[in-house]
């Protein structure tokens, strides 16, 4: 309860219960943190992400398909739960960042279905100071959980938060940076207990291309174009009941540099993954987000594109029915990507470039 | 029938059964109206409520959080099943309303889960001509039950009503004004059966602040702002099945004083009780409406803010457990409210203030 | 896989796996293509539906309504299913589709409830080469059908597609124009079974108007209007899984002839059924979709209105319970239909029409 402007015991009146978010000096190495509001997933969320970005993955779309896969009935698409679990954690862990720098790690664990309850909780990794005292960065391990305390996703992300006040500094904590894989190995992808892709169906899920088919190098362009409304993404911004004030405000963006609501970034996730269909339709599953990056801020009336490269195919350790993808997703704006936009030779995204984001996929393999 | 332009019985044919709603003479003291379209809420009515207001109260959100407290699954949201309800009785009283003047007495009574199917009645139990016998307020108690005929909630609103042909009026009836409750008495607070808070999980809602935290007189500033955009409040308002034309139609409110869509009023009422999550996480139901004011129109571009004042602390008799707090939440436009924006002297509300509810909440006591 | 740019099988290197869409030249008279993305249909799709076009129509609404109708709960909205289907078949009939050229023949079959799993595939009925050697006609038959491979609908369209190579354009096949009906004959009609409407509420459906009420020439001024806004028909166009680039990329449609994403035909369709129910509250099925015209292109920022003809009024045989009304509801813009506006004396409809719709009704008859 620090972290409230709270009570005055003494007289008995409520100073301000509300909370304007922590900043640098309210976290603590090693210190565990519970967000709010569980949430039960439902149908009803399902239908808003297809109508939110269009995805067709016929795994997240049709319980007859999953169930002729060995699941009990079709999943939550998995970056939906990432936008739930991540929403939970923006008041406690951003609302005063200064940027969200990045993601590393995070794995995609036990499946969600409709009717299961998502909870999250942050554990506090590293943090390190900024040199001009004014700010820092925070690493935090967030994890969600389902209604029987079985984790559903697990990632890192590391924000810059704001110092309180920065006229008279607290003394900074001792600096710790995590080590952090470059992206999740092999042994450490989790295939959901009783998939099996023997009996899988490319018709069904709209395209005859399977692992072997996608070698390492090979770049694809998504094709489609998607143009997005303010009431798009401030829908699904809410749906995941993220609450950074840069997403809805337009009244206080109009006075920042920006000038417009900010779109949320995972929304521009989502909408590279559905446009990705389009030559990755058997991209069943993300199992994996090694890392992903922002380079420039999305508004609303943008149209977004997007190309993927294949970075490597892995094998599944004691599986012939599918095999691993590591996928680089870039999404532009106002710009078909038929030639590829990325970096220039200094490593710096192209202006049109939205989002560099890198995941791993499971797909089927040919039956040999 | 009587309201109906019908078949001309002599000749077969229709002339026009469309409604263009009741005028102030189609009213009679004492007449029961059934209001059409029962309708069955769900988990996606659910999930959209969720993502155009943003809410985030525990209860509302999750089965888990609700089955800890004796409950069988997440309850719908109480203004969700108030604007179910008012939107039914709108083709039927309201649709040529110059003004909604007020609410008063509204419960909420049996609780409400996905799967069960909500109708809508109401009884005229007043009506008085205006001076001008131009026009008339119509008063009506509008109750809202279940599949199993259970009140779910009961509610009283007045109109100002058209007549239909103002230069021959037809004869005024006798004019008759119900005696109305200033605000609902706790001893007619409806909690839920089976409900207990013994075990309510502070940080799984949001905040450890409990009812005895909230002295009367307390000021909160919710300090979040929201945008409202034209495509958020015509789904919402459709989602009710609210057919008021000020709502839908640009074309014909080009030519109205306002110029344009008006914004459901009901929306702007969650807008507020989901911003006031932020400093009242732990209100967790609503149990009664005392009254409300639409001080200004609500447009499409606004930033909705929102504050509360704490105005009654209650007990309930027999429970430890639980609270009520009568809260006056003011929303207001353009306009963060940290200095409290309501009314001047003379009881005019600031020309940013939209809204002013008075409600009453249930609220966990801490443990003693 | 033949329409697929595929991998070279001498490299393993994967050329493009992205789908253009198929040209004239791709499709053969009597083949059958299975259509992508099985999809289970929700609650969450239901609450949409509502939300996206203010649908009353009682027997969609409510589980219980339905059920004292005989039906085990409240069946998918017909439109509904018709654009899930619809949408299945865009990525591989319509994409370069130049013109939707018409619908004919359209069954609404076994009655769909939330959980079931729609799938669609076409057959290529009809083929016809332009004069000019561009482009071509072509002519399927779609059929919906659910997880226990049940029809649920089925449908003619034929749509007006480029060849790939205009300069070289390949030999055109034999010519073959598939007879169609101009209207779903009644025996043809399917009444789902167990739906009786001996006990039909008339007021909960929101009016007293009966089959009987309802002569031929009878013309109905459905009143209300509701203005389109880029965010809803693009919600809802994403709903259905419909990826035709007209609807969604601003970007391009910007060089293209309109200037504007142009609105998914059927999201008009639903706009005028959902308009029709204050006129037609009793219309509670559509059993067939006669034909269709989209005469004029709409947009956002348009205000939709709507009015009716019945055309026919046909008895179903072996019942007393319900009859069939043939209706034409034509949809305008900006433009309220007291004059009913429609076609000039060459059959050219009025500027102000963006749809006819020609379809069959199921509506309670009168108890004798």
């Amino acid at each position: 309860m620090s972290r409230e402007r709270q009570a005055d015991a003494s007289s008995g009146a409520l100073a301000a219960p509300s909370r304007a978010g922590r900043f640098f000096e309210d976290f603590r190495l090693e210190e565990e943190i519970v967000h709010a509001t569980p949430r039960t997933v439902t149908a009803g969320d399902v239908a808003l992400y297809i109508a939110l970005t269009g995805s067709r993955f016929a795994l997240n779309c049709s319980d007859a398909f999953a169930r002729g896969l060995g699941l009990p009935a079709a999943p939550l698409d998995d970056l939906l739960a990432f936008h739930i679990v991540f929403g939970k954690t923006v008041p406690d862990i951003s609302l005063n960042a200064v940027a969200n720098l990045g993601y590393a790690d995070c794995r995609f664990l036990a499946p969600i279905y409709p009717g299961d309850t998502l909870a999250a909780r942050s554990r506090v990794i590293g943090l390190r100071e900024n040199a001009n005292r004014r700010s820092g960065i925070v690493y935090v391990r967030s994890t969600g959980s389902n209604q029987r305390g079985e984790a559903v996703l697990d990632y890192v992300r590391w924000v810059m938060v704001r110092k309180r006040d920065e006229r008279a500094p607290a003394p900074a904590p001792a600096p710790f940076v995590p080590d952090l894989p470059g992206a999740v190995a092999v042994e450490d992808l989790a295939v959901p207990a009783g998939l099996s892709l023997v009996r899988y169906d490319f018709a069904a899920a709209g395209s005859p291309l399977a692992w072997e088919d996608y070698p390492p190098g090979a770049r694809i362009d998504h094709l489609d174009g998607m143009t997005l409304e303010e009431a798009e993404h401030a829908l699904a911004t809410r749906l995941y009941q993220n609450t950074a004030r840069v997403h809805f405000n337009a009244q206080a963006q109009k006075g920042s540099g920006a000038g417009h609501r900010l779109v949320y970034g995972g929304h521009v996730m989502s909408l590279a993954r559905a446009l990705s269909f389009n030559g990755l339709a058997n991209a069943l599953k993300v199992v994996a987000i090694n890392g992903g990056r922002h380079a420039n801020p999305c508004f609303a009336g943008d149209t977004l594109y997007a190309w993927s490269e294949v970075v490597s195919r892995w094998e599944i350790p004691g599986r012939r029915d599918l095999g691993a993808l590591r996928l680089r997703t870039i999404a532009a704006k106002d710009r078909p990507c038929g030639d590829f936009p990325d970096k220039d030779v200094e490593g710096r995204a192209d202006s049109s470039v939205l989002l560099e984001l890198d995941y791993t996929v499971l797909m089927p393999r040919r039956a040999s």
